[in-house]
């Protein structure tokens, strides 16, 4: 039920959505949605708390496997990747949501961002003091955006690239390490090793 | 009329939003709307196509502007932070209708895709082939979301931070500078000048 939400929400907007459709697209009664879920809202706000469950455990948990701001960083995008590809639904409709004000879900919004502050201040810029002027709020959703980026132009790249992209496994391994590197060392930087797969 | 339409679809999606509400915010009659704009997937298609072309005017003349890719790309930031402030809403509409498959601005989509990336090939990283892996369809995109992240997030900001930020010309003008310097150096790179605006 809640993929197939995920769906029509991400194809068509949430608000361009009726409860009588998500019952057809689910192959369930209206009444049972309404039983379960209460609301429209209450559906989003399932989907975007499970999706946000998940995306805020895969920072912590990489932030906290490595020792380095290099591994840290790698972890993460790795991670980040991993939970787009498997999420593409939920993600489309977290981040064609992100600057509605659908009431339901705005104190989880602000709930996530202060979390967001919290991981990046502890694990990367305290050891950074000369990223201290740069709000930190402002750096996570920058860095988180930039991965998810991908995700949503991605109808367009396959229409654009055609066969010469395939987005498979080494794709994907090689994009994380792309952008990790873009992150760690900017277009200017140097980059320090080969890609990990090729 | 067009400024409404970008208001009203910034706020509740261009699929929850219809012709009637759009004649009514605008103060229009509903056969005018239909009579200059047929129908509402034009309205988008007049909203996003004029983001469009400011947006990447405003990219191919900063990178025309300057030599180096330092000054291109800070250049580029300071411009695209401009347009994102002065067009908020069309900034939205543009941005939560990215993965979307309205039919009638997905040809548009695709061709502003191939302009980003001859822009970002030829200005950027045939000057820098340790980043030739990199594929340029995705660079462009991932830089441009970066950029307007901030925008998507700050009514949300402006909860999670209180009085603390104030977004006026001196925090985007440090915005940009950061923003710029994140994508030259990267997290690990040097800062090499302090902030231009304090």
């Amino acid at each position: 039920m809640l993929h197939a939400a995920a769906r029509l929400f991400a194809q068509q907007g949430y608000s361009g959505t009726g409860m009588r459709q998500l019952a057809a697209e689910a192959g369930v009664s209206l009444s049972m949605i309404n039983y379960y879920f209460g609301s429209k809202a209450a559906v989003l706000e399932q989907l975007v708390t499970g999706l946000h469950e998940v995306y805020f455990e895969t920072i912590r948990s990489a932030f906290e496997s490595a020792d380095t701001i290099e591994e840290k960083i790698r972890a993460y995008v790795r991670a980040a990747v991993e939970v787009a590809r498997t999420r593409p639904h939920e993600l489309r409709c977290a981040f064609t949501e992100l600057p509605d004000e659908v009431p339901e879900i705005a104190a989880q919004k602000i709930e996530r961002l202060r979390e967001l502050t919290v991981l990046w201040q502890t694990h990367i810029l305290a050891h950074r003091p000369h990223l201290a002027d740069l709000p930190v709020p402002v750096l996570g959703p920058a860095v988180g955006q930039m991965i998810a980026s991908h995700f949503m132009v991605r109808p367009m790249l396959q229409k654009v690239l055609g066969d010469q992209l395939v987005f498979d496994d080494a794709f994907y391994a090689r994009y994380a390490e792309q952008i990790a590197d873009l992150l760690l060392y900017g277009l200017l930087g140097p980059r320090p090793s080969p890609p990990v797969v090729d």
